[in-house]
């Protein structure tokens, strides 16, 4: 596997050149799967915490495809995330568990946990540049998941604000216009190689942050390198190191 | 003047059931008018700071309600403060001041300090309450203030966010809607009654900031208690001190 290295001319033009990070944050930021596994084994034990999360996450694509496409109105991922569970309780045996230990439950993506370099780095880089959420998760979520996890964003943005689901363009073009930038001035900072080629096609500046681990041990994730990306990161203190933070 | 000392009793239910405190921002958190006086003394020493200051933000009402009443799309503050501007610059003796510094005056609004006490009171208040804005102004422009202030918000909400200007009700209700709470567990803090009376109709608790600088050591303002406020304090330490932080 070759790991790009961007020549210093080229890494200089990106340090001056770019204003905002903006930051994908379920599997980039936050480890989604081991914090719902640790959380299941807590709760439910008896529960296959790592098919119930790995089955919770499946649902997450189909369900923003419905508000995209226009067949639901406007839901937020709160919502949406009890929609995915309420069907799959049954499934998993917990088709006893009432209102509040249900209503609990699904706010476990409020609870997720950064993974180890996350506030190191995302404290590294806000000395330098305006650091943002850019996620598909609802706004009262991600405040509640920053308060927890000490995540130090300068702003807290997310397709709730825009009103569109990324890859959506309007959801990357609305931080460039948040902010008053040309696109090329925000970089996307993300763990998956869609969300960047949908921000590269709205002429945002793109890294890829390495998160293997993102599906867990059983299910471990291809991080090759994409040549499109402007830059590539093991993790996000490494990103710090590249950016020169 | 007298000021009101709620009961021990009432202090704690309030401490106990509020969840968020939201914050007006323009003369509760930061100075603007000392701010812009002390910036155009160091830009333009010829101008009368302090009238120039009082004319600028003399717009900024009759300016959102033609956005309210709907003679306007939505527009966002900055670009309100452009159009303002425009119409003050000769009277000043300003004509003269070419694109880019008439885009640089018109973001001395994100270059706002704080009063002295707000960046402790937050920090304190931050420990025990999700803290946030509720302004008027966009979510560039107070995503740059807090950054350069070191304003602590664990999220910043905007009229933007809500496309709705207080006391447009969906504003107060949308930072409800936002975290998921019925409206009396959240709290707007303000300097200004108008404000508060608009948060109070939606169900929102109220607490009341003296500023009575706001306008200037030439135009003292009343900062006398009103009894519908669940709060009154001398600044945002003495507001965390109510609250118990």
């Amino acid at each position: 596997m070759d790991t790009p290295h961007p020549s210093p001319l080229s890494n200089e033009v990106l340090k001056a050149d770019t204003h905002v990070l903006a930051f994908d944050v379920f599997g980039t930021v936050v480890d989604w799967h081991g914090s719902i596994v640790r959380e299941m084994q807590a709760l439910y034990p008896a529960v296959d915490g790592n098919a119930f999360a790995l089955a919770w996450r499946a649902g997450y694509q189909p369900a923003m495809q419905r508000v995209r496409s226009g067949e639901l109105g406007w839901i937020r991922i709160d919502e949406l995330h009890r929609i995915i569970l309420n069907g799959l309780l049954a499934q998993f045996g917990l088709a006893h568990l009432n209102e509040a230990e249900r209503v609990h439950l699904n706010r476990v993506w409020h609870r997720l946990d950064a993974w180890p370099d996350s506030v190191a780095g995302l404290q590294r880089l806000k000395k330098k540049f305006t650091i943002c959420s850019l996620s598909n998760g609802n706004l009262g979520l991600l405040t509640n998941m920053a308060k927890r996890a000490g995540l130090p964003w300068d702003c807290v943005l997310s397709a709730e604000v825009f009103r569109a689901y990324k890859p959506d363009p309007y959801a990357y073009l609305g931080v460039a216009q948040v902010f008053d930038l040309p696109p090329h001035q925000v970089m996307l900072c993300a763990a998956h190689q869609d969300d960047l080629v949908g921000a590269r096609a709205c002429g945002l500046r793109t890294a890829y942050i390495e998160r293997p681990m993102e599906f867990g041990a059983g299910q471990v994730k291809d991080v090759s390198p994409h040549p499109d990306n402007d830059l590539h990161a093991h993790d996000i203190c490494a990103l710090a190191d590249l950016l020169g933070c």
